[in-house]
Formats: structure tokens, sequence, C-alpha cells
């Protein structure tokens, strides 16, 4: 069945992983055309020269699914279910910007199998997206649900 | 320059756009390759039939990723500085569904640039996605800055 994630039993406060990916043209490239948002600000660089950024940027939907990933691949992992997330977009990420993403327990809910997690993305020390996420996880008593 | 998009005179509470999008396998996999959330759920029909959701599903930042994109396309548009977005995911996605997205204003703040919108996905008359978005958007007595 696969790795089972983290049950709730397991996650504490603080309890924290991360990782990092370098954002690529391709990257770029291939979550337009996923997405259908094809702008030139993406995709142009010469346009994007003449913007307010001064050159192309990643899609922010691409790095928070980078966010998304670390949540599904790590903590809480797999079996959890995804609920809700929120995502501050403050500054851009550009082609050759290593991503470093950072997912923190914020608040476990037994009862309720609820865990609440900061998340993070950073390109050095300057936070590109801020925000929160709310995950349903797995429970040791109540496996065959997970 | 391309379309400017909307301008932030233009917006009233109110307006409304909406797209659809049908949910390929193709989609599914390219968005697993670029997310790097590559989980047994959303790519192994096997194990996902043995899910609590009984088939494979689409990553819920893949349906975000449709959000994102009718929002930079249409209302507000190119031009506009994507700020903040909430994401609460309540039912699953699966390969075939058709996914309608509608993005209404909410609210305008002219001077400071800012529009508030309500973001939705439905599946027929399910809400799979509820949530909001703020953007920047430029003035018509500001535009070298959009």
């Amino acid at each position: 069945m696969g790795h089972p994630g983290c049950y709730i039993e397991e996650l504490e406060v603080g309890a924290s992983v991360s990782g990092t990916r370098v954002v690529t043209e391709s990257d770029i490239v291939q979550f337009a055309a996923v997405s259908g948002d094809a702008n030139p600000l993406h995709l142009d660089e010469e346009f994007a020269r003449r913007s307010r950024f001064g050159g192309r940027i990643a899609h922010g939907m691409l790095t928070a699914s980078f966010i998304s990933a670390l949540l599904a691949n790590e903590l809480p992992g797999p079996g959890s279910t995804y609920l809700s997330q929120t995502l501050k977009f403050k500054a851009p990420v550009r082609i050759g910007d290593r991503v470093r993403i950072e997912v923190t327990v914020t608040s476990v809910h037994p009862r309720r199998r609820l865990v609440q997690l900061q998340t993070r993305a950073r390109v050095g020390d300057a936070i590109v997206i801020d925000g929160e996420a709310m995950a349903l996880v797995p429970s040791r008593t109540a496996s065959a649900r997970g």
C-alpha cells in the first residue's frame, strides 16, 4: 500500500521538514501548459524585461505546487488529506532561483485527526510565499481509513 | 505590450468570469512531474481504487492552477499582480471531470489598487475548491506601473 506517511499520534508541534528545488525554464513552460496560464510575464523574456519585474518570473502557483508536494510526500505525507491552504505571494521567483520549502507543525488536534502547518517558500533569506495548511491525518486506531 | 487586462477603475463588485477544463490523465501526469508530487493516489489506478477515494484523483493544486490561470488571463487579467489566495479543498476531482472555474469581484479598493475576488471550482453542482484571492491592479492614472 506504499508508505503510510505520519499518523496523528506521531505529530508534535514544532516538527518540520524542508526541501529545495531549483526553478528551471522547463518547469515554467510545463506549468504554463498544464495550468493554461501562458502569460508573457512567464514565457517571453523580451516582454518580461520591460515589465516591473525586469525579467521572467515563475507562476506563483508553481512554487505553491512545491509546497503541496512536500506536504504530500513528507509531512504529513501519504495517506493524509489536504483540506486547505493559504498563500501570500510576497516576492517573485525567477529562473535559476533555488527555492527552499519549509513545512512546520503548528497545532495538532488528535480527536479530529487534524494538523495545522506553517508553509513557507524562501529564496535565500527572503520569504517568497507564506501561508498555512490544514490536513486530515490517519490515526493508528483507525488506520484502515487512511 | 500585450493585452493590459483590467484597470482598477473598470472593476465593479459582482463582475465575474468563468471557464471550464476537462481534467485528463495527461494533466495529472504532467502536474506530478512539474510539482514533484508523484503519489500513487494520483498516478496508480490500482492503488487509488483501494484508497478511500475509490480511484485516481487530481492534485488539489492542479485544480487551483486553473483558478490562477483564469485570474491571470481574464479577471483581473494581464498586468495584475497576484497577492494572495486561499483554497479550501472540499471534494476530489477525477479524470474526465469537467471543472468549472468561477471568479467574482467581491470588493474593490481603488486607492490601494486592490481587488478581492471569490474563486470557486465546481464539478457539476458541487464546489470542489472554495476560496478567495487578492490582486493588485493597474490604474489608468498610473498605467506605466502595470
